[in-house]
């Protein structure tokens, strides 16, 4: 039986979501709760993707295989019992036995939040980034994110570090909200490279802050070259917020 | 020249306020970086009062007195860049050398804070009271806390363990608040017993879930008797939100 599951998790405990040799990470806690859980037969779980060191998700989505005659509405009961406190099951299904948390995904929305206070309370320090100094302007973050909409190459916000080919993603929607003195990026594509996210977040906070102007994103796009974009915004304040498997 | 501050602190990482044998206390982060500022020569301070394992502050009053020749506007940036992320300082005056943070309190309000999801995100397993089961009736507790207003003897709702004599406090004013899944009880008073406001939590809510009456309060009150409470709320939930040194 194949299960679905969405977790979600507070990053700032974990290197990141997926195994590696020194560090604690995600798929290592639910991975042995799971193989526990299976009498101690090996329980491998594939999510939609990676997040690194210190990002969080809401809503993460994995899959795993089980002979155990468990119902949905049991996972997440017994999973929850057993996990870390910093990571949480949020919902189980059956799914057919050919779906695939990564290769399925349609679409994935992420959310960065910064805090505008002078001095952040201490509560938020892991959840949400603090940029000291000027104010950003929201409508020129605005006008700028509307150039990375639609289709790109999106190498200029790529970790240069990377083995990937393929730059090519489609941005299907961005928004900046404001709710108090908290900031959102809201972006919502049909994949992301390796840490475009938080690229993207630095390069539309120095359009905000007036480091650059509004209409320079086409420019930095068209460029496909890393050193054109801004700064890479700290990991605190990026959360997985949802992953897709239907069509948009 | 004697300083007072405002603090805010993230409890979850320490073993209360007050100094003690075992475990990270706020008094000793913040005294150690008093210390070195002033050159090794020790530098005691004082709050509004102490705060349990767990307990967080928005904004706890502390006092000090220094021969340094900083201006207000430079201890807050001073001690926050040598103090660890999980305290900071909201705030720094100079006040008149009789000036005392405990002495003088003329009020404090408390804030509590439940989360009503069903599976609360991991973000806020330290910073929210989660309690499973029923979901609580507003209007109840809204009623049940009428009661605590005004000069009571309070020994009902005082952690058995003290050895203070004098229970009676004034309550100048209760809120019960929902925001989303959050629910908020908003205490102020002239001073609050050991575990005053977190017994005061517990009863209230169970009065929500409908194990108490919205009119057993004034008994409860009247019995002068712990027993007759309910259950302590846990720490995670409790916010010391506001000191203050004028009359109401």
């Amino acid at each position: 039986m194949r299960i679905k599951a969405m977790i979600s998790y507070d990053g700032s405990g974990f290197s990141g979501y997926q195994v590696q040799p020194n560090g604690r990470t995600v798929q290592e806690e639910v991975e042995r709760v799971l193989t526990r859980m299976n009498q101690g037969v090996f329980t491998r779980i594939t999510a939609s993707g990676r997040t690194d060191t210190g990002v969080h998700a809401v809503g993460q989505v994995i899959h795993f295989d089980t002979a155990l005659s468990i119902p949905p509405s049991g996972w997440g009961k017994a999973l929850n019992s057993q996990l870390p406190g910093d990571i949480r099951v949020m919902g189980v299904e059956e799914v057919r036995e050919d779906f695939h948390a990564r290769f399925d995904v349609e679409w994935k929305t992420y959310r960065y939040k910064w805090t505008l206070e002078d001095i952040p309370l201490p509560f938020e320090r892991h959840l949400l980034s603090h940029i000291p100094g000027k104010q950003p302007d929201i409508d020129r973050m605005r006008e700028a994110a509307t150039a990375l909409v639609g289709e790109h190459d999106f190498r200029s916000f790529s970790a240069a570090n990377t083995s990937i080919q393929d730059f090519v993603r489609t941005i299907y929607e961005v928004r900046i909200e404001r709710y108090g003195q908290q900031l959102h990026l809201v972006i919502t594509g049909n994949g992301f490279l390796y840490n475009m996210v938080r690229i993207i977040a630095g390069t539309l906070w120095e359009v905000g802050i007036g480091k650059r102007g509004p209409d320079e994103m086409s420019a930095i796009i068209a460029a496909k070259d890393r050193s054109k974009a801004g700064k890479t915004a700290p990991p605190q304040g990026l959360y997985l917020e949802k992953v897709g498997y239907e069509k948009r």
